[in-house]
């Protein structure tokens, strides 16, 4: 088999690239580890930055987003005892629009097998080969079969864990880690969340995050310990912890449920550069992790998609490598600058084990100097909105 | 003796408090226990911030001020081998003011002079006596006598070192502090400064900072390890390392020429809470230390005295003692936020032992970002020029 873009992953990233090269007539394949079934029942992130929303409209995956998506405005920062509003809106001109990622890869999903265009799912022994030169390829196995498909590039939308960062030659890439000295514990439960918007809190006792996936659908979080066993939070032990971090306010409105879905993630920074080596690119989670509590994991998978298909367009349409030579250049300035707005948000809000009593004075005037600043609350509110691409 | 204000400390702080307090028709002693000479021979700060300049003009102290004194628009932060200015006065509407602590110190002594005001050079074994009640007094000896002032009140202007922070019982404040493991070796000399603002630099070898006291001399600084010994220095090794540190554009228009003065001054953040024991009051840098990196220590002063000025000047006049005792509180909110900027500027501006590629990459995009953003530099200029009393 023969195509101009083999993707290698079928998240969110993997698809929007997939669907932009197919509205530009680029022909590609996308290849998946896993069943169709199994990507879309892995929870992800859930807030999504106008640009990402620009993309969805714009390869026509836009439209149940706009009709089930809850648009918002501004955001809470909580801390001693009291709500204190970021109006994004006001200060931005932008939005967010929070709609689970699970649907928005249901939707890219849905749009890409109505154009025809090939998605391989269960297809295992992925290996991306010959990129160092002109004519790379992919092998893979399927059904119990071993294929190849040659191609023009490959796109490594695969994510942390995928093969394609693990492809690349010793010593081609360097990296930039930061492991934090806490996890989330985090919840799903069909309960109305405590606020029309997401709250962040600041509490003695550990951050805590109340986001959701809709009206009736909450997704809550709380700092713990990265050594702490799920079997230990029952549903009533969690909201009892989230409920002694929250503002009396929520706390006091907080409707409890079952949880359908329990879990703990470690938080992590991470960034691999260079993005490309050869005719391999490296995109979203393939290349940077960022901590969640900046929202912003999905936003520079998406924005990383932005700049390779313009590359990749630029070459098929223009016939110059200007755009694809430039793609890691253009990507990791504005990675870098949400690594930044991530890390700086997760030292804001969380409670750090052994901070010393001045540290602890210096974040907690950050957050008094940050609501009472229309500069800095501006700042914060362009990062959560998203930088421009 | 009896008066109704003992300030221990001429410096610029008691020497404002004592201005006030005496065109207020308050009557008020300086107790000091350098010599004047002394006083005016200690090198410090430099950059005045609005609320200061203003509070100079409203004791009559400002006139030479505004003759010899250099308005400043704005600042250079430089990095990656180029100057990025931040436009201090479009972003705020404010300027500083670069005039010399010495000079500022100078101006209120002869002002003090002027209106015949009591100030005792040279009184040793100050001690603040009987403040957690209604009727303080201050003992000091002079010229090898004893004596006493009965007061309403005791200002502690003198400094980090001085008696009246040490003065309190055990228990009586809560210190919060951090050691920064580098220090500025810095040097005075009759040359022309590089730049007609001031120029922070942040470079592999370290930070840099060009600053001045005049257009004919100039005040620059390197970061140094805190071990360097000043006699390892010389004005050659000293000039040729912090050509090193700049941009190109300022190292080959640097004048060089001997130094008068070298110094190596530690950095640190120190703050005690509460800043009111009974009737005796910290003022500035007896109470809070930041590192120099935001040009904040004298101006902090200033606006400790402004709050503590209002607080008596209500006592005096309206007899109620709300302000007096409010005096921690709202002193305090400013000064943490001062602090907070302070931290974050040499944060930002420094190269740390030990510090992982990962936080280096994180200072990078910082400053990357904070010159791409209006939002960003707004509020770095809105600290810079001063936050509001």
């Amino acid at each position: 088999m023969r195509t101009q873009v083999v993707i290698i992953g079928s998240g969110p990233s993997g698809l929007l690239l997939g669907q932009l090269l197919t509205n530009a007539g680029i022909d590609n394949v996308i290849l998946e580890r896993a069943s169709r079934d199994y990507v879309l029942g892995r929870v992800r992130a859930g807030v999504l930055e106008e640009g990402m929303v620009d993309l969805l409209d714009r390869v026509g995956a836009g439209e149940r987003m706009h009709a089930e998506g809850l648009p918002h405005q501004g955001i809470s920062l909580a801390f001693d005892g009291r709500d204190h509003r970021i109006d994004l809106h006001a200060l931005t001109g932008k939005r967010v629009m929070v709609y689970g990622q699970t649907e928005v890869t249901r939707d890219l999903m849905d749009r890409r097998e109505q154009t025809g265009a090939t998605s391989l799912y269960q297809a295992t022994e992925v290996a991306p080969c010959d990129f160092a030169g002109e004519r790379p390829y992919v092998t893979y196995r399927k059904d119990g079969v071993s294929h190849r498909i040659d191609c023009d590039f490959i796109a490594g939308c695969d994510g942390f864990h995928g093969i394609s960062r693990k492809s690349l030659p010793d010593g081609a890439l360097q990296t930039f880690e930061k492991v934090y000295p806490f996890g989330w514990l985090g919840i799903l439960a069909d309960v109305p969340p405590v606020s029309h918007e997401l709250v962040y809190a600041n509490h003695p006792r550990g951050f805590a995050l109340c986001s959701m996936r809709s009206t009736t659908r909450s997704r809550y979080y709380i700092q713990c310990a990265l050594d702490e066993r799920i079997d230990d939070w029952s549903d009533d032990r969690f909201y009892d912890e989230l409920r002694a971090r929250l503002p009396a306010e929520h706390a006091q409105a907080m409707v409890t449920g079952p949880s359908f879905e329990k879990s703990i993630a470690p938080l992590r920074s991470f960034v691999a550069e260079p993005m490309r080596f050869g005719r391999l690119f490296l995109v979203g989670d393939a290349a940077h992790i960022v901590p969640p509590t900046g929202a912003k994991g999905l936003n520079l998978a998406a924005s990383d998609v932005h700049y390779l298909f313009e590359g990749l367009n630029e070459f098929y349409r223009d016939r110059t490598k200007a755009g694809i030579e430039a793609y890691s250049d253009r990507a990791l300035k504005r990675i870098w600058k949400a690594e930044r707005f991530s890390w700086s948000m997760t030292m804001l809000l969380h409670r750090f084990p052994g901070t010393g009593a001045f540290e602890q004075k210096i974040q907690h005037a950050e957050l008094d100097y940050l609501i009472g600043s229309t500069s800095a609350s501006a700042a914060l509110a362009e990062n959560y909105v998203g930088l421009p691409y």
